[in-house]
């Protein structure tokens, strides 16, 4: 299902070559593109240059931005705004500007005004990751059977579109799907941002050292995300403050549900609950590997 | 560090002969011991016996009862009072009685008063399972890189406690410790009965069903354990109902305080609590697995 919107000399630049900037580098290199990044540290450049990743680094924006078709910002969420605004002049005419944060409501609204019509952000969120960070452990793999969201707003036009879901496609993604920003930051809300919650008041509510060697599976599945970024999830979850707090809210008023069955003895309403908690979760099933 | 408190002589009895009932069978009959089980179902014995698991097979407890030195009741936790006052009179003079029920407080006392010194009976817990149940779903890898805890009371002798620590080394988990009932059903209410209760919780605050294209690794890790037994679980969560209830207020109450410092914006508190759950996080990690 090739759109063939990307052409063989279509030139992408990464900005910001950390785990996930490193997979789209390995990626779409892989796909036969030309591939630069920037990113201000030096190793990781030499990292991707020395992997065949990208075939140009660069410490910081200059002049060689204007050579580029395709700029796919891997950059914390408060700092895309500030890159357009700091690098627009040098940007080329009729650029696509693409990223991959969590979140979109904070910029996106922004980045398109500041634009024009000089160049054209389209948003994507690749929900993917690992819980280490780095060029050095970036595996495009970690993309092949995840999804892949492009959040178009009104203003976009059906190109830019086909180029963000292309780049999917590129990258192995299993699901591709649109949703508005709004929709994305409400959804994001739920599966991601109150999971990482959760996870961490989990780890913190008790002073748990002493149960490690007691642990089962459960408590590893329900923590392992605890294992957290603090800036990067910090900072995810202040910028997307509306649709967490509701978010939480309805978790909470589920989790006294509970609670009251328990202090009840209320067993049908609880077998009624887990029930639906087991059917609504099979569909949940990780999607089939399209690969390896 | 065998004890060798069990003899090659010594005869097993497995009372329920389900997924756990089924890795007991499996893990005793391939370190050489004669196994037998009981079970309402006999396509269970059959598969057992096929395997070669199982030496015999009943399908209701009787006379036979008087031969088995060791009995392992792999029972709902509600039914083991029950078995122990029906069959007190067909147990084998001495006979070691042990379980594999996640909660202890419900019945330890009751059934060692009942048993008084005829026979002794030794709580032990494998922190092992699977989504699917059934003997056919049985695997004793799964007890491989997992935890088994005995919990003796004042009235056990230290003899029946080596020979449930013997079995726990038998079976291949990859640690073995010691609690009380009490300290036990504590633990069990935070590491296991709360990350269930917030995985339904999860599912069943929000129509999600949309949402399945879209989820993460993150999402579906919180929730794997939603695909739940609800017989099982309602019964786990109604007989711990007073250490649950305490974990789930412990948990709430962090909730609460992630809220308020995502509502005042405190990244500083955000940020600290994340990396006090990371720290904890990084001590749960899986042991390493010891064969295979």
């Amino acid at each position: 299902m090739k759109n063939n919107v990307l052409t063989p000399d279509t030139r992408f630049l990464i900005v910001g070559l950390g785990l996930i900037g490193g997979c789209y580098a390995q990626g779409l290199s892989q796909q036969g593109y030309e591939v630069a990044a920037i990113d201000p540290n030096p190793e990781s450049l030499s990292f991707a240059l020395d992997k065949g990743w990208i075939k140009e680094g660069y410490q910081a924006p200059d002049e060689h931005l204007s050579s580029y078709d395709i700029v796919i910002l891997c950059l914390y969420p408060s700092l895309v705004s500030d890159w357009i605004r700091d690098n627009k002049p040098l940007l080329k005419k009729g650029a696509i500007i693409t990223d991959a944060a969590g979140i979109k409501g904070l910029f996106v609204n922004e980045v398109q005004e500041l634009l024009g019509k000089d160049a054209e952000f389209i948003g994507a969120h690749p929900m993917a990751g690992r819980e280490v960070s780095g060029v050095q452990n970036a595996d495009v793999k970690i993309f092949h059977n995840a999804n892949y969201i492009v959040t178009p707003t009104s203003k976009n036009t059906q190109k830019a579109i086909e180029i963000a879901k292309e780049i999917g496609e590129l990258l192995g993604f299993s699901t591709i799907s649109t949703l508005t920003p709004e929709e994305h930051d409400r959804m994001i809300s739920y599966l991601s941002q109150l999971t990482h919650v959760i996870a961490m008041a989990l780890m913190v509510c008790e002073d748990n050292e002493s149960y490690a060697r007691y642990s089962g599976d459960s408590f590893r599945d329900l923590t392992r995300i605890a294992k957290i970024n603090d800036a990067l999830w910090s900072e995810l979850f202040l910028s997307n403050k509306g649709p967490l707090l509701e978010s939480i809210d309805l978790f909470m008023k589920q989790m006294e549900e509970v609670k009251k069955q328990i202090l009840e003895g209320n067993v049908d309403a609880l077998r009624e609950d887990m029930r639906l908690a087991k059917k609504r979760r099979l569909l949940f099933e990780k999607p089939k590997k399209n690969e390896d």
